[in-house]
């Protein structure tokens, strides 16, 4: 049946799989952005920032081929550009570094919060459009990067206020990974994709389902490699490789990682020959953070590192290491943790008026406050001086002050805390620092 | 000619007309927007934001029709729904509003930063993308909530550093320029919207074209439009109407606006006749900003008064006043009258390495600092501290420490400040107090 009413009504409903936030969604979206931003700045890391459009080329080179081609909105602009909104930053972020190469002076450290979009279908903790932090280090070869981006991670966690016993990192080697797909199990390029891509899935899926995968690839080994991936520790999985296997170097580099963060007091952190993080470019140490809440078992947030990617620009080769923290997934994780902070008013004061005469004067001294740091709002509607401070307590405005004939008289004005219903007489000049004393 | 090296060679070039924000651009977008943000919540507004993809059919209703037809970025996703990347976000601001209508307490002080984007062809001061600082009233039917958003956007300009006689607010009647085409004029509605965008043209044409733009809509009325559009004052410019206009309320309106803004010590707010703002939305007082420096004659921004928009979404009418506020322009007018900060290294101190040795106990340092509030990079580049403390005066982190076997073992530290020269002699505990006492 059509709508009756108005045949030209805009709907009110956002684009479907994205978000509205509004002011108490956006103060907690704030929140979240200034721990991360906190953290990283903390590590020395600056902020860098692109368009959310770019040539679709860009991600054609080097992605996972799901993302590129079934989930990525890409359309041609008025001149004929095939263009993306961007599903993932790294990409931008190493085309920046490849054009101002010769500029730099390495390491750089950089941070950003950029939204991305995918194509999904929408649902609970899954969006079309999401913000990420993503941190990286360029221009380091050596292990101290990959172990300087992880501590970054497990500090992001402990700064929300999550103990080291809520979650869990686990690590792995790329580069054991290649040997194990390609030197014992001989795998040509496409069959080593695909059950790469279906190691990525191990942790969704159930361990039935995930032996059959295999068989479907690897009918005569698929026992082998089941057991293999099922390791139940560092140990155990390097003691199956033969005796020739030459990863002395590749083993030495988890080792170290894993010791290195152990000093650091970092005490969660573990191997796991089943983390492969959903990128092509990865080519070294991948490492995914784990949550252990009953009510969030997926992965939160990972990355790794990727050696070659700045290849795709036909530039010489830098070293980076980086990660991703989605902020749809954070913001569940510290729902489940009841860590998500209360939020206040912006405005501190709300100014009530006895009469319309009253509100240049309330104007004025709304002006001055503001000059020295008071969020302060007057009130225009006219209303009964009853209603205007009901207003006050509805949006949680701490203070308010009332303002009439005799008020604008004699300057003497008394402020009010809504919570305890206190009122204090102040004099202008004392109403900041009165406020800010509480 | 091909290019012969790599032909798969993805550009290292951002998309055209959009930019890219290396971490020296980004601290100077972040200071911008700090100041926009801080003054925005000293008038007790919040913060909102939405997705940068809408609904096409969201602009369709009531922008004006050059941005939706020629300017918007729009295509279909996989879904076949048609959608844009919002060009504005008043359209989505009202949708929020209207959606929610029943369960605010008005009125709603609400601001955003989002990014727009617009098919133009680049030039300066002109990209596809640019962010902008939106900020509403919504609930307020008096003139209050427009002198609030005015004088808002004269303490922005203040909080910037910039002198009230650095620029000029231009303040206009959308009734009054209603009452002049339909009523003084008896254009048609398509002459008057015709007319209506050569006025918002005006300030960029010169006055020839001016005149002959109108007489080819206004042939036999023209000089007189034109002397109107001319008039050096407000009261030359209403001393012009018929005795018989009945324009008391309208023109009171804008005689308190005036009077208003000139009781809250802002000097530099005029009555202007020609302007008029480019979107169709607005209903009452309109008004622009504009920088009277040599280099930068055009607006800079502006906003208005705008009752009708949420009746769109077949919703009760909720009045609104707003300004939008954009990043390219304010960053041009800071540059012509210097007052872009000085960029500060986000690290504060390098800690060197004399070598392999002592990273664990630079790292473990590191951390500590970290948690002190001091943000710290460690040098694991294994070149000489010669090198490590060039690194550091390139990048302008202010402070060195050099770890060797004597630190480790002693505990005893040197910090260096780069700029003097001078070294201090502290332990690992006095170090973050060291800092920030500079």
């Amino acid at each position: 049946m059509e709508e009756k009413t108005n045949k030209n009504k805009v709907s009110t409903e956002p684009y479907r799989g994205v978000r509205d936030f509004y002011p108490e969604d956006m103060a907690i979206q704030n929140y979240i952005f200034s721990v991360m931003r906190k953290t990283a700045e903390s590590f020395g890391y600056s902020e860098y920032s692109a368009s959310v459009l770019e040539y679709a080329d860009l991600y054609k080179a080097k992605s996972g081929d799901e993302i590129v081609n079934s989930q990525t909105y890409t359309f041609k602009d008025r001149g004929d550009r095939e263009v993306s909104l961007r599903p993932e930053i790294t990409p931008t972020v190493a085309r920046m570094v490849a054009a101002k190469l010769k500029e730099f002076s390495f390491p750089l450290r950089w941070y950003s919060i950029p939204n991305l979009f995918r194509y999904e279908n929408p649902q609970k903790g899954r969006t079309r459009e999401h913000w990420q932090l993503n941190v990286d280090i360029f221009g380091v070869k050596n292990i101290n990067a990959d172990v300087e981006v992880i501590s970054m991670a497990s500090s992001i966690m402990r700064n929300f206020g999550l103990k080291d016993s809520d979650f869990e990192i686990k690590i792995n080697s790329r580069k054991i990974l290649n040997y194990v797909l390609n030197d014992l199990f001989f795998l040509s390029k496409e069959d080593a994709y695909k059950v790469s891509k279906i190691i990525d899935k191990k942790s969704k899926i159930n361990s039935n389902d995930f032996r059959s995968m295999i068989q479907e690839i690897i009918p005569e080994r698929s026992t082998e490699f089941v057991e293999l991936l099922n390791s139940r520790n560092f140990q155990e999985f390097i003691s199956k490789f033969p005796k020739d296997a030459q990863l002395n170097e590749e083993v030495t580099e988890v080792k170290e990682v894993l010791e290195k963060l152990e000093k650091l007091g970092i005490t969660n952190a573990i191997f796991a020959q089943d983390i492969i993080r959903g990128f092509d470019y990865y080519t070294g140490i991948v490492f995914e953070v784990f949550d252990k809440s009953r009510d969030n078992t997926r992965s939160v947030f990972g990355g790794g590192r990727y050696d070659e990617l700045l290849a795709i620009f036909d530039k010489e080769k830098v070293p980076a290491v980086g990660f991703g923290m989605g902020d749809v997934v954070i913001k569940d994780i510290l729902e489940t943790y009841n860590l998500l902070p209360k939020i206040n008013s912006i405005s501190q004061l709300h100014i009530c008026v006895m009469n319309e005469e009253s509100i240049g004067y309330a104007q004025d001294l709304a002006q001055k406050l503001r000059e020295n740091k008071i969020n302060t709002t007057v009130d225009y509607s006219g209303k009964k001086v009853g209603d205007q401070i009901k207003y006050a307590d509805k949006n949680k405005i701490p203070y308010v002050i009332v303002i009439g004939e005799e008020e604008v008289k004699t300057g003497k004005l008394k402020i009010k805390e809504l919570s305890s219903g206190t009122e204090t007489e102040v004099t202008e000049d004392k109403i900041s620092s009165f406020i800010n004393k509480k």
